[in-house]
């Protein structure tokens, strides 16, 4: 007889491991427990299956070949013992054993193991604000929660919808619930941003603009006080500003790691509680592996350990148990926290760090931005899209990437490379040369995420300097705030002429970028030049110029009209 | 007065470094002379061109905001002088003089330079066959003729047409007849598959059934040994095997490197004529610079020089000839070839060694084939990809990728990661844990990519055995080539039934996937079993099991049914 091997947690992490070290060592006795009664599913299709996008819940616990990985298809297909309704109480580390109790007897149960996994995952974050247990108030958190939401949209229950928490769960379940079912949604978010921590302030407003032309509504800034009721059922939401009418109200304000189990078993856990492992997914005792949702990894920019609760890496890291359990020491070296999410016509992505995040790391952090075509300029399926680089000055590293553009694979295919590079440790320089394969219906010659290393080329070299988004947008609010101001608006006279009638000249000087060259002389010395066009290209070429010929009082507006218009201002001409 | 640039092409390489160059130096006189009348556009876009995806010509010498890129745009916009319809004549390196001719009028004048760039491009390869000069016979080699093709076809005159070359622009040129304009076309191409060296037999041959599905004829194997004519107008083609009626023949059988002027000028070349440079894109004189198709650069992966004329390479390398002619050392290390390209609803993307090449250059090169879905396979838009990866048995180095799928950027987002990974020298390994961004809209909690590593790393450990799509082919044409070999079905009964029934169960034994381990022992001893699923994930589990059961005499369809499918084979039941 071979191996006994328990898992502990049925979802991602751990049928993964236990799939593989099966695969590897067939004469093992492996077995899973898991709490719940529905296990092995996609939760990130929660959203899609509320949505309607996904019809049937089943479909989230299928194969691609269509079977419902239930305990039988565990047991018949796969050789492996799965105990649902089964939650692990407690770890005997001395006699290698893991006390279980079945959910629904009490009955307890003694599980010998000779190698451990502990795949428990996360728990919801749960306000400590009054009416969090009235009834309509849901987390995302499994499957049966799911079920219930949509059972209720689709018996028309639910009218009026609140999401606490503007990150991608949150905003994925907005979605859901305006665009299929007409729900009037609305996403409260405690940060001045949607997406805190994942991408910086430019690409969260142009999602908050998309959304909000979707009718979602969304208030920054704004944390959930309360959450009212009448008759134990929730009616609405308060902050500190308005009170939301809501019939159902979801939670998704972040998880937390479970691993209550690995803390009373004396096993390292982070500040945070997630469990410590090693590259090889081992936990401080050897003879216990942990993966997924309840662990943290290395974060392969910042080379610090962080907490990173997402799917993707959960299966990863438990094939790397897996091939581990069974002696073949594989690593799991880090992720880079890539990211990407629909909403609507959009999508949005991110990988590494965000400009906010590498600064608290202490990285002389600085960001480039660009608004360039998706592929040939000339294809008729053309679209902008809008990136975000983040650098580090001093090294050139580049930290992260952020991008928005049309829903589709265009993002991703930028941040997937992004993300492969710089796990590589790629500079600026690196990206610059980056190979994107390239045709016309694909890329551009030079394709987008070349663009804007050059954009980060030109910043880090001091050939390059622009103004922030935020302080262009508040000098438009109120040109007092700083009165020398001048904008040179160097795009065709069609598209600067509305601006130069509505600021007039004293604030909005048009000069087609062709002819600069031949009137510069147009230009007052007295002024800081605010040059701007579509996505900041020209403008730096202008800048250039201006510098030749001493006229260097001026800034650029990177990403330009393009990311202004994507982002919505309400000074923008008729 | 600044230094005097002189650039020598006027299309991609050589506008991008002028442009450069002047940006960082703005007194610089920077010169470009090209040959033609038209310059700085888009030769990649040429068969959207002529199929009328772009209307035309002048957008792909258009700027993204609308300005053409002729001499006069040029000059107001960017300070730099062009001279077009001029050919360089000779490089005196000594007197650092270029020597010009005016193309119309034959009027020489000699242009002093103190650096030099020479972006000469590439000229297309003419067949040495009869019937090359009649009329109707066309390369792709400028805008020119690309205008002409698509007067010709637009005029009506235009019923047949036969593109010699089955490399990626003969293919897209083939698209571009037959998908607008109902041109009945064929493609003859010399190798036995199509795009040969870039891709591999299975990818080929999915890319050559899709096409043949959208009426192109694909002639392989076949080289075209006389074009023949009329009245000095083109007929039709001859080959070994057949005569094929043609209106209009393209020559696209490849391009060389248009180094003349460098060869007479003594700079080092390679044997193919391909201009050397080094990191810095300089030649052998130190203050003449060369780059885009005219030169060779590193390959990435071999480490050895190699001829990649890419519009998006040429780019890259232009930009930083700019920057060394300006005192800016930087280098561009090289490339790993990526390649995408459309055909009516699929398309198909490659980066690095394909396995012939990987072969001839000496790795002990093997592939990984699988067939996964592109997103989760619950989401409604999911697809099935087709992947092959390319290893090194010995150091597990991932040397390329190769991804057929439905047209969209899913492909490229692939290929793009893998390009970006393998140029810095990654494993399979950490193929395994590449972080690719995950939602159910974009792609699966294991990404495709990530699923290609797990079977390259299953075959490098000899974990799982398999049969070569060629073999197994061979073996469905005449059963008598492997007498003792034994399809074992685990499909669904649905699926696998009528293979059964057209088969006989002496050849096709069905057993469902999830029953093979209750009923194993119906499984012949004698046989080599050959292990088939759709995708060949389910098929490696059962190799696996069966292993450890002792029956050990199995192959497993990498690839299987999905791939079959898209390949097309005439033994497939009704």
């Amino acid at each position: 007889m071979g191996k006994k091997i328990v898992v502990i947690g049925g979802v991602a992490a751990g049928p993964k491991a236990a799939c593989r070290v099966k695969r590897l060592m067939q004469d093992a006795e492996v077995t899973i427990v898991d709490q719940d009664t529905l296990i092995s599913y996609g939760g990130c299709g929660i959203p899609y299956y509320v949505s309607g996008d996904v019809s049937d819940e089943a479909e989230l616990r299928s194969t691609s070949f269509h079977m419902v990985r239930n305990e039988e298809f565990f047991k018949d297909a796969k050789g492996i013992i799965v105990k649902t309704g089964t939650r692990a109480v407690a770890i005997d580390r001395q006699n290698k054993t893991v006390k279980v109790e079945d959910v629904a007897s009490g009955n307890e149960e003694v599980i010998p193991y000779d190698i451990l996994m502990i795949a428990t995952g996360s728990k919801p974050f749960i306000l400590p604000i009054p009416g969090v247990d009235l009834d309509g108030v849901f987390t995302i958190s499994d499957l049966h929660k799911a079920i219930e939401i949509k059972d209720r949209i689709a018996k028309g229950k639910v009218d009026t919808a609140v999401v606490i928490g503007g990150g991608a769960i949150g905003l994925e379940m907005a979605e859901a619930f305006k665009d299929l079912w007409g729900v009037k949604t609305s996403v409260v978010e405690f940060m001045p941003q949607v997406l805190p921590r994942i991408v910086d302030f430019p690409m969260a407003s142009m999602l908050t603009k998309h959304m909000r032309d979707n009718d979602v509504d969304i208030f920054l800034g704004e944390g959930a006080t309360e959450i009212i009721g009448e008759n134990g059922k929730v009616t609405g939401l308060r902050t500190a500003k308005r009170t939301i009418d809501a019939d159902i109200v979801i939670m998704a304000a972040g998880v937390r790691p479970r691993s209550e189990i690995a803390v009373d078993a004396g096993l390292q856990t982070s500040p945070m509680g997630a469990i410590v492992v090693n590259e090889r997914m081992q936990t401080s005792d050897p003879f216990i592996y942990a993966a997924g949702d309840c662990v943290e990894v290395v974060n392969l920019v910042s080379g610090k350990k962080f907490y990173a609760p997402l799917g993707s890496l959960a299966n990863k890291e438990g094939r790397v148990v897996g091939d581990n359990m069974a002696g073949i020491p594989s690593t799991f070296k880090g992720a880079v926290g890539s990211f990407i999410m629909k909403a609507f016509d959009v999508c949005i992505g991110a990988t590494g760090l965000s400009r906010d995040v590498a600064l608290a790391e202490g990285y002389d952090a600085d960001v480039a931005l660009t608004a360039p075509s998706d592929r040939a300029h000339f294809f008729p399926t053309e679209s902008i899209v809008c990136f975000q680089m983040v650098f580090d000055r001093r090294t050139r590293k580049v930290l992260g990437l952020q991008g928005f553009g049309p829903m589709g694979d265009g993002i991703s295919a930028r941040i997937d490379a992004a993300a492969a590079y710089i796990s590589m440790g790629a500079s600026i320089d690196d990206f610059g040369t980056l190979e994107m394969a390239y045709a016309p219906p694909f890329s551009a010659a030079i394709d987008s995420i070349n663009a804007i290393a050059y954009v980060a080329d030109n910043l880090c070299d001091g050939r390059l300097r622009k103004t922030s988004l935020g302080s262009f947008l508040s000098w438009m609010d109120d040109f007092s705030t700083q009165p020398d101001w001048l904008a040179l608006d160097i795009r065709h006279p069609l598209e600067a002429g509305p601006f130069v009638e509505k600021f007039g000249t004293a604030k909005w000087l048009a000069i087609p970028y062709n002819e600069i060259r031949a009137h510069h002389e147009q230009l007052p010395k007295d002024k800081k030049l605010i040059i701007l066009c579509d996505a900041g290209t020209r403008s730096f070429e202008i800048q250039s110029f201006l510098d030749s010929i001493g006229i260097s009082n001026t800034k650029v507006l990177s990403g330009g009209f393009n990311m202004i218009r994507r982002i919505g201002v309400d000074w923008y001409p008729e």
